[in-house]
């Protein structure tokens, strides 16, 4: 368990900057990014002066300590009490805070506002802490993670190997009658077996029509010949994601088949030509939708060919989420992958073909270099 | 995708009845429930007359409206205009409701409150809605959930037996040297392979002090002679979840383990002796509890020793999530677990022995059989 004190720090300077008296950490991503670990329930404040703190269970408490080096980590364990406990240290942390950071007699305290920030425990939160103020701890938290360091990026660059040893076993197992649920399971068998966590999001392996969801899950009947095949695998290594999408034809592509595979290739070379340091998703999508029109395909583009990786499968810029992000520039050391969106014919089927690209000086350098081969002898 | 009608119909029955113009579906597993499917953005409006409605992308349209039977739902698509879609539907459900449902101007809407409905949406939510009171739909959807019927109860008895091929998998793994890791890699192929869709929470595999922790994912050093290792399994079957634990001890139990050991079984034995119909949480907790004291373990118990289990891996009673649970009296046709809770003597390490019953009319049904043999010769 190594505590990352240094980006702690950049982050308690943030803190006193703008006036917080915390961020409370209640997610998987925060926790490993700040003590380089993860647990079931992670728990942590990190006050704007002082130690970091961590939240356990009292039988939790001894094994805590112990992993935790030299005592610069206040441990606090109970059963039940945790909400008492967050309560009482936001208190001591607003007396200790200059009365000008008080707006209206609250206090300002981040969360990670994202899909794993329950509405319930929020307006719980709210509820027993009338002094604070909830923000969201994104302006403090994204410069920091944004910008992936050496260490960073190697783990991202495992993943996404990771991710291809998944697609060449999905690959090799794409016949007609095979089925979405086997290929998830060999592909996350051999997945794991490489050293995957586990996957960031379900195996989406998807067949035919189904091909048009912007993420499927498992098809249910099997894949038959002449049949469109999507797969997006997500493993992930340390808690970094890969992000690895590729559609297959099971056999000779007809002429719609071919049509969508080939714009795609295009859309994915253009928008590499166009992603360096100061772009943003707005301008990646402008030029994703110009390739779009070029095939005739102008009125099935869906916004967001990109979208940020890291500790999250989805993180700024998420423009399909927080659409403001569109405008947000890119800057170099970002990890960004290129090929979100399915461009699909509603009814028929769609492509992705989805990688991920470290923002360099120079343009995009993939992380992976898996190869693009759509078509499978059926 | 069977469309449960006869569900959906008892649902608008109670939105009258409590004077609520909708419920918003925005999770996996209120969406299996009523649709009988699952896609990976389930979006959907249960208005208090009319025809349910989903949301769902453009491209995704045509193969929904194919898969939904006869046209008794509607089905509109967008890409980034869903919100404005259901501000819209809100909207004219407020219209259409009698106005002696609203409260100060503002008419209830139900939306599921638990760890998968995001706090950043909520929000939104509230903020495009003015004219909605965000409700939990829980007095509406419990009633309903909380009783499994034959389907369900088969899935889950599935998902139950699944988990039971995985742990003879991890079982047998189980040596001086096994990581963690491999143990859960191979105990999720085994369950992906007999059809488990995944596991609804990690898989955990705890080893030695790491035992301890209420939910401890993967130990990173690899088991050793003497050791306790603690396996956790919940592949899901349709949705279905089950909950699967075992502790195990390699080589013969020191006295401290023996005791652990033990005393958990009296529990669980203990516990199945007062599971009936009326009983609730609090009363099995406090039978734990007797069996902790009499052991010299009262220290250490942990309370919430069952929790319901259905589409969701924790549903209610759920009394380690929602407190006042604990006095929610069960009922016949419920699906709660045994063995929630650690035994964990802090520093050393602990136990749990977790099965899922029915609440039956005679005591507890256990859904799965499976065996308890805790020493594994090393």
């Amino acid at each position: 368990m190594k505590v990352r004190f240094d980006r702690i720090e950049r982050i308690q300077a943030a803190l006193r900057e703008r006036g917080w008296i915390a961020i409370v950490v209640l997610n998987h991503d925060d926790y490993r990014y700040l003590f380089g670990t993860d647990r079931a329930q992670p728990r942590a404040i990190i006050p704007f002066q002082g130690p970091p703190e961590l939240l356990a269970f009292t039988g939790e408490e001894p094994e805590l300590r112990a992993a935790l080096s030299g005592g610069q980590v206040r441990v606090f364990g109970s059963v039940g009490g945790q909400i008492h406990d967050v309560v009482g240290r936001l208190r001591e942390l607003a007396a200790a805070a200059p009365t000008s950071w008080a707006s209206a007699g609250r206090y300002k305290v981040g969360l990670q506002m994202w899909f794993h920030t329950p509405a319930f425990l929020i307006d719980l939160f709210r509820q027993v802490n009338p002094m604070v103020e909830v923000v969201s701890s994104d302006p403090v938290m994204d410069p920091l993670r944004m910008i992936k360091g050496p260490d960073e990026l190697a783990l991202l660059k495992e993943a996404q190997r990771i991710a291809g040893l998944g697609m060449d076993r999905a690959r090799e197992l794409l016949r007609p009658g095979a089925t979405a649920q086997e290929i998830a399971t060999e592909a996350i068998y051999t997945m794991m077996k490489a050293g995957a966590e586990g996957t960031s999001t379900p195996v989406y392996v998807n067949f035919g029509v189904e091909t048009c969801m912007l993420h499927g899950r498992l098809s249910p009947a099997p894949l038959e010949r002449g049949s469109l095949a999507l797969i997006d695998l997500t493993p992930t290594v340390d808690g970094y994601c890969a992000n690895l999408a590729r559609t297959f034809v099971i056999g000779e592509p007809d002429a719609r088949q071919a049509a969508l595979l080939g714009a795609y290739r295009e859309i994915v070379a253009a928008v590499r030509g166009v992603m360096r340091a100061g772009a943003t998703v707005a301008q990646l999508d402008e030029r994703a939708g110009r390739v779009c029109a070029d095939h005739g395909f102008g009125d099935y583009q869906v916004y967001g060919i990109g979208h940020g990786i890291g500790l999250r499968f989805e993180e700024p810029p998420a423009s399909t989420i927080i659409p403001p992000h569109k405008n947000l520039p890119l800057a170099e050391g970002m990890t960004v992958t290129i090929g979100h969106t399915v461009l699909a014919i509603p009814g028929f089927g769609g492509v992705r073909i989805e990688d991920v690209y470290r923002v360099g000086a120079a343009g995009p350098e993939i992380l992976f270099d898996y190869p693009i081969e759509p078509i499978v002898s059926a």
